[in-house]
């Protein structure tokens, strides 16, 4: 007896979805209790339809097939291996990554009380994220100092060599001799130049043009070798990396981008490009070196590994460690992360880059690169205040960051579009020869441009101090008995803070010429703009005369800090991550206000001449597809103007929900080339059912002819609940639910773009369906937006491809 | 010719529409050409519909009342007042207010070009934001100082007055007297304590008692009229406003929670509360005022008084201010904003942020309230390194901080819960009364505790030096010949110091218990916890012995900072904010490290007995409709479960676009008491149309009654662009479009609950719509998901209600 009414009720069921499918007429409930009933009748139909699929289904089938539909269906409730995994070059989707990683936290945590070994399993599942990110906080943070101390000594290198110890670089070999003085402490018998080593002498025209020759002969090597090891091992190693791991944490898969070969690659090259003397630093490419090692890690952990969206995660806090042990900033590194780089930063992400910044800075500040206790070569501190009237050169600094930004990025632009469209592109080591060739030899003659970019910062950020042998310190050189030239403190400038002078205005023209060259070359390369700018406040030197002469009313240094803040957010057009930075890294809390007021003229100085930073321009010039979420969008258009088919197309490809063969779905699959195709109830109501991704569909079919038996070409494929009534010699249906995406996206017709575009970039949607009145219309890619914001902004719309 | 193709179009159009409400057949194309059929022809239905309206109307209309329906329909295009507008205690809907600000930026670019005029006022528009963040900040940063002054000097005249200038507090009092040694700074003539002013003499047990009842009376006075102020002008002026703000940033409405009576009696009653001496302080109520400031400017920009999402930008900015001038931490202001408070937290209003904390600082600097050049009292700095082994003691900080976090949630809420529950919150004055009472009498005889908590906290950060006269300083006070127990370097500890201690911990359970009691009140109240544990330190004296004798090898201020940062973290459960603000607080860069490791550990163990900080846990308490963004939805119930109607629910109320009256459509508003409505093609059909909002419709019928000449209760009410065919004697019809939201949100009945809530928070959103297949099946709104999310943690759904 129960038994019949079940069978009746499936018997009901089935013949329920079998007229949905056959036509429109479909209301057989009407008047004001429709939804209702609808509601409860499909409720029972899923309900007991789940609790028990197989009998169900084999009860309602007309009792042909039972034992092996069974089988059949068990077979399918499997994941099918590599559905749901993404190809090279495509969108993730964010939604879909994120529901699977709760469903596999959901199993872990029902599984756990199980057995011991399931709860030592979810107990090492929930403390994988912090794992992954110490992992990638230590690895950062020691790969961090092996490149500052390696960088350190093949930099001294070109000038001389320890022959006491190989491995000393100049500093630490001059530290260890006895007969160094503090006054001269940069000449010690163990330290020869080349010139020395070679011509045995240390004076006159011969040993110049010797250690000229020489030192021009190892930034040459040095790049040479850099240029060549990227091109043969790891193409991806090249350039910031910024641009790319901006992209790839904003759902972007470029495989390869962060593995292995590009680590070990980069690690090295990025050492030799800085020895080479090139003008670059390494910020970038220890942002890339942090985000190989968080995705290299990650693998250990299938949390991770298998889950694209929690990926990003453990990114997004490499990235924060790579810019806490690249500036010595953790904090900062947060920031940067989050108003930089990352896409989709929920707290949990904020915590964990933190955390990992915090280890990163540890491990760097125990490895003690610069023998100063401090994470970077430049820090500093100062103490004297700063007066009102000292706002207003810092703003004027501001103005000038944001016209050297907005002046840099053009530059930098035009010059790659002109390497990417002309022949000269096609020669990138004889390009990074040429550079480092021309910057070598017009580097060694001014000492301001042949020491390392780190050392330049670090004197020009420094206070004069009593001990300080710089050459810009002179005029206070009364205190510092070893002078040649020493004066009283009426005369505030001597001929020698004049030359110096004239040399850094010369290394400023220079530094700037090269970086606009440099920047985008087929080698690591980082911005180094805080060394740029930072000359500029010497002018400021005027405003000594101002103040009682000998006091201490003007902090030079402090005009350096933030000339260089000024000039980076005018590049880079970040804020408050950058404020935070420069803090940090010269611990200059009084100063917040004035790097506050330069940073914010800079940055709207900057946007006054064009709204994109350096890397959303070369993400630009590269055409990533990439949504920025600091772009406004601000046209009126509606989703039915975007979406596709438009008025000329052929109609959009649909799959209907229970009366294609496979035949007819492959030749659908093989005649076009989306990504994926709306399933609908029938070609007559267009009423949306759900979606399938053309990968998913064509593994699929592929497993099921490999494992089940009797799938053929005029097999019928459904993705219903239930399978559809069949004549009894048709073969066996293949069942296509699970592959189905029952829960697309789905905005009306009339839906602003505006609106739109705020729902792709919040969720993170690959594609959203277009409907009119609950019919299917057409569908909106997360490429039909870039599209049509390319054609609205008047630009060349193809040119949002990747390439 | 033409007009006759033109009507025959037209009237085309026209059987379209009636063709689609009669009946569910309207499937007159079939094939593979249906979607691109249908896409045609309503598009030109609609682009030339909307091109000329009124004429288009008229033809189709039958030729009868062509003038006019003209008429009317111009008069329906323009906006109706009122609509979009908001009731009290309802939720914003964050996508239409964004909507609407963008076509109000669209309508002010467009003209911008007519007239110098309306070039002004887009310039104008466009500098309002940074107008209104400036005043917001230079507000804040004024009322921050003056409150400061005020709480100072009205706590000095607890225990004394002033003789020769009432208006100075004690320390200025006695900075311009000559005859004060450095030594004794505290005491100078012109200060005279009320037992000095009433009984004329200084010592003795008479005088002791004479000022306890003085100090007594006078907190007393000061927490009497504070309540009776609340109580009278402003309700909402209690509390420490941050659960209330949190709750209004994440889109819901409080009319009068920032308004001017709010602030003004705030800020008075917040010098009182500081003044009586209550263990509270003035973080939280400082974040109030500088939002309620913001909303009030706001109103002087329509660009931000007119839209709530656009002033929810301005709050955000505003409590970043608020932290700034509250702790001295632009930074951490803005990250307080970020990640504790903000719900929508674009980056524009980072930067915005960003400068109002900039600007508040920079008033309150100017102002210079503590005649320190700095923001906070007790602003110090330290610059001992720490060592490694130091991170054990700072984890354990963490650990009790996390504890104690813990303990103190659950005992407030309890203690809130009872208050609310029983008869005793009944007296709000009575209450506030007894804790004054309480506190100032076990406050009165421990120094700790009598002083200001603010200068509690700068004697605990501050390092012992040869000038600081504090009792904790006393074992090394053989650099300080006034003391009077001087002893040698080998003994580090003295009976003062001991008897220091036992005073702190007595302080330091005092403090404890009263604050439990006092965060809720009915005066203004924020968390001091800060102040709490800073006493726990001292305990780590004890590690003094472990170092060489003398040696400055433990800073016991730093332990202060760092337990401080974890009590606050344990009770917050913020992590970066937190330490970015103590950080700033006390420009320790170098104890980023130790900080970070104790708020961190804090925080987990905090979390491990239960997730939410204090303010989550008042929202809760409070049933604010709070969409907490921090905690995941982990259940895997499908949106069809939780949408309305239930089972046993009525059916859902749906309107038909085009075959209502008005009386009808009235009676269904009446006997409803939902917010908004579904409009659906037709009952047989249920497929969707759009949303229209119960505000909204009857707004527009009483608008429509009182200018359209015809409207009756027999009128037929339509929701399609052009009006249904009529029979000719029927009465004018109503076209209700352009309170349409044609754009409605919908998710099918298959999505997963996790990705529901996830749109809801990332989109603001206030309902969302359910489908199967296209057709209509329910409604999801926040306070289902509330009430959903309060079931599956097993609390009561009705809680959740807003009482």
């Amino acid at each position: 007896m129960e038994s019949e009414q079940l069978f009746s009720r499936s018997y009901y069921r089935n013949s329920y979805n079998s007229i949905t499918s056959a036509s429109s007429d479909e209301e057989l409930l009407d008047g004001a209790g429709v939804i209702m009933d609808f509601h409860t009748t499909e409720d029972d139909n899923l309900l007991d339809g789940d609790a028990s699929p197989g009998s169900n289904y084999a009860m309602s089938n007309g009792g042909g097939v039972v034992s092996s539909s069974t089988h059949l269906l068990d077979l399918l409730e499997e994941p099918i291996p590599g559905v749901g995994t993404y190809d090279d070059f495509h969108t993730i989707d964010w939604v879909r990554e994120k529901c699977k990683d709760r469903e596999r936290h959901r199993k872990i945590n029902s599984k756990k009380k199980e057995s011991a070994w399931e709860f030592t399993k979810s107990l090492y599942d929930a403390w994988s994220g912090w794992l992954v990110v110490t992992l990638t906080g230590l690895a950062s943070g020691a790969l961090a100092g092996v490149i500052d101390i390696a960088a350190d000594w093949m930099n001294d290198l070109k000038e001389g060599v320890c022959l006491s110890a190989m491995w000393f670089n100049h500093e630490q070999c001059c530290w260890g001799s006895n007969e160094t003085t503090f006054a001269e402490r940069d000449k010690c018998p163990q330290w020869n130049s080349w010139a020395e080593l070679i011509l045995g002498q240390a004076e006159g025209p011969g040993s110049y043009i010797m250690n000229y020759f020489m030192y021009t002969f190892w930034a040459l090597s040095f790049a040479f070798l850099a240029v060549c090891l990227v091109k043969v091992f790891a193409p991806y190693a090249c350039g910031s990396g910024i641009p790319e791991i901006k992209t790839i944490l904003s759902g972007f898969i470029i495989r390869g981008y962060l593995g292995k070969w590009t680590l070990m690659i980069k690690t090295i090259t990025l050492v030799l490009a800085v020895a080479s003397g090139l003008s670059l630093g390494k910020e970038g490419p220890l942002v890339h070196v942090a985000c190989c090692c968080g995705n290299i890690f990650s693998y250990l952990f299938p949390k991770y590994s298998k889950n694209e969206a929690k990926k990003r995660e453990v990114l997004s806090a490499a990235s924060a460690a790579g810019v806490s042990v690249a500036f010595g900033a953790p904090i900062g590194g947060v920031l940067f992360s989050l108003e930089e780089v990352s896409y989709y930063f929920p707290l949990k992400t904020l915590w964990r880059s933190f955390f990992a910044a915090l280890v990163a800075a540890f491990v760097l500040r125990s490895i003690n690169p610069f023998g100063n206790s401090r994470l970077v070569l430049f820090y500093v501190e100062y103490h004297t205040p700063w007066y009102l009237f000292e706002l207003v050169p810092f703003i004027l600094l501001g103005v000038f960051g944001g016209l050297w930004g907005a002046f840099f990025i053009r530059a930098n632009i035009a010059w790659c579009r002109r390497r990417k469209s002309t022949r000269f592109g096609k020669y990138p080591v004889l390009e990074v020869i040429t550079v480092a060739a021309i910057t070598a030899i017009v580097a060694f003659p001014n000492p301001y441009t042949r020491q390392n970019t780190s050392e330049l910062i670090k004197e020009l950020f420094t206070d004069c101090g009593p001990l300080e042998s710089s050459q810009l310190c002179q005029y206070r050189s009364q205190m510092n008995g070893t002078r040649a030239y020493s004066d009283v403190s009426s005369q505030p400038s001597t001929p020698g803070v004049y030359s110096a002078m004239w040399q850094l205005c010369l290394a400023l023209i220079f530094k700037i010429v090269m970086t606009i060259f440099t920047f985008g070359l087929k080698v690591p390369s980082g911005l180094f703009i805080p060394s740029m700018l930072a000359y500029y406040h010497h002018d400021w030197f005027l405003f000594k005369e101002w103040c009682e002469v000998g006091a201490d009313c003007i902090t030079p240094g402090l005009y350096a800090m933030v000339g260089a803040a000024a000039c980076l957010g005018g590049v880079t057009r970040m804020t408050v991550s950058l404020v935070v930075i420069v803090f940090e890294l010269t611990g200059g809390l009084e100063y917040i206000v004035p790097l506050m007021a330069a940073v914010m003229t800079s940055k709207w100085v900057g946007d006054a001449f064009g709204r994109e930073g350096i890397y959303e321009a070369h993400i630009r010039l590269n055409g990533y597809p990439f949504l920025d979420a600091k772009e406004e969008f601000t046209h009126t258009t509606l989703a039915r103007e975007v979406m596709r088919p438009r008025r000329s197309d052929p109609p959009l490809a649909v799959l209907t929900q229970d009366d294609l063969t496979v035949e007819e779905l492959q030749t659908i699959i093989s005649e076009t080339s989306y990504n994926g195709f709306p399933v609908i109830v029938s070609k007559e109501s267009q009423r949306l059912v759900g979606f399938a991704l053309r990968r998913d569909i064509t593994i699929a079919i592929e497993n099921a002819r490999r494992k089940q038996e009797g799938i053929m070409l005029n097999s019928r494929v459904y993705f219903t609940q239930h399978a559809p009534t069949l004549p009894a010699d048709s073969p066996r249906p293949l069942k296509l639910r699970s592959i189905l995406d029952m829960s697309p996206f789905t905005v009306t017709d009339h839906t602003p773009m505006e609106i739109v575009v705020d729902i792709f970039r919040k969720l993170g949607l690959r594609q959203c369906l277009v409907t009119h009145n609950g019919r299917l219309l057409g569908i909106i890619t997360k490429k039909d937006i870039l599209r049509h914001m390319a054609q609205m902004a008047n630009q060349d719309p193809e040119s949002i491809m990747f390439n």
